[in-house]
């Protein structure tokens, strides 16, 4: 029987926070003759926060804070035409080309011929379906898995749902707090392969000796799987 | 066996579009010392339909619509302060109370004990979750699928990835156009339950004799079912 080895998507199959932070210093650039950068930046992770059970993740609530944002930073006068411009940030973000990241698509390639591949991301449903479409990556996973949010309870579910067992399963992310700590609760194991930046709300304290192995590409993830 | 019956949510099981209707109104209220009613109408149709392939279905994706339109109707002059509106419009659909319609609690309830109940629904997946959540109904279906578009392949993906037959299949909703025809395209049976509101984009010509059982309230249904 194939083990399961599933990935997260965002940050460890394609380039995801690099396009929210570059949306970030664009929307700097239009405050920045109110206020300064670091205001700035604490202000929209405040929005971002508050609107979280609003909005959950994606990038139409991150347009939707940014918005919120400008009007609470120019005190309501942020002109229409500067307004256009945060609205063009989010649909500039959602129309991003999703090339996989260097080595991404010979590794699933090469896994999936000894494992059975998963993806489990979690945002917006329609956010990432087209995303995966456009990645071309999608004939590599068996199964797709969409979620709100990446807990315990999650991937619980989900194992139960595909007759997983925790023994077998492993779980293969850039987010120690989504894709690492959840999944060894249960069990399983879990693979971590940080990436270059972290969004503020998914950083956690980083264990001195990490109880888990940590790889600097996927191209090392098949030596790592060769070996346990 | 049980048999599956599957159930839509969105003004099949609560209102949905009326809550759309109401913030349509303050949107024109907001805006009608530019236009008439009937182009802010159309012209916020025309927004949203442009803006699918970028959005999706959803809350969040009308709300950045209605901010788009207001901007366009307005030449740029619609100021913080309206802008601000429209977002509190938006976040007023997302904390509307989701409370079902009368009878379903109930039917839902007996119909739990003869049938195999399943919710398939299109939209936003956190907007759904949380719905479906603050419902008070998730107890009663055993599967809970949310899907960015309700067509032939997604019910045919559906009754492949748990096994179900079409035979053994009924859907009911209150869209001919996502609940019922690709169901029996797929020879499965579908129940027709209308909305006294259809969202323009889900609206299609009602054949004169419709092919399918087409009832007047939930109610009618475990009647229906026992005569089959």
């Amino acid at each position: 029987m194939l083990r399961s080895l599933a990935f997260d998507a965002d940050d460890t199959l394609w380039h995801n926070e690099t396009h929210y932070a570059e949306t970030q210093e664009a929307f700097r650039a239009l405050l920045r003759d109110y206020h300064d950068d670091a205001w700035i930046d604490a202000r929209l992770h405040d929005t971002e926060m508050r609107n979280l059970g609003h909005y959950g993740y994606g990038i139409k609530g991150f347009t939707l804070s940014m918005i919120e944002t400008a009007l609470e930073l120019t005190e309501d006068r942020l002109d229409g035409a500067g307004i256009r411009q945060v609205v063009d940030l989010g649909k500039a973000m959602l129309a991003k080309p999703v090339e996989p990241m260097p080595g991404v698509t010979e590794v699933l390639q090469e896994l999936s011929r000894s494992f059975d591949l998963m993806l489990i991301t979690k945002g917006d449903l329609f956010d990432q379906e087209t995303k995966l479409a456009r990645s071309g990556l999608g004939t590599h996973f068996s199964k797709v898995e969409i979620v709100s949010e990446k807990d315990e309870a999650t991937y619980a579910a989900i194992l139960a749902r595909h007759g997983i067992a925790p023994q077998s399963f492993t779980m293969v992310g850039n987010s120690v707090r989504s894709d690492i700590l959840p999944v060894l609760a249960l069990g399983a194991r879990a693979v971590h392969i940080p990436y270059a930046l972290t969004w503020a709300h998914e950083a956690v304290a980083s264990p001195l000796e990490a109880p888990f192995p940590v790889l600097a590409s996927i191209r090392e993830l098949p030596a790592l799987l060769r070996s346990w």
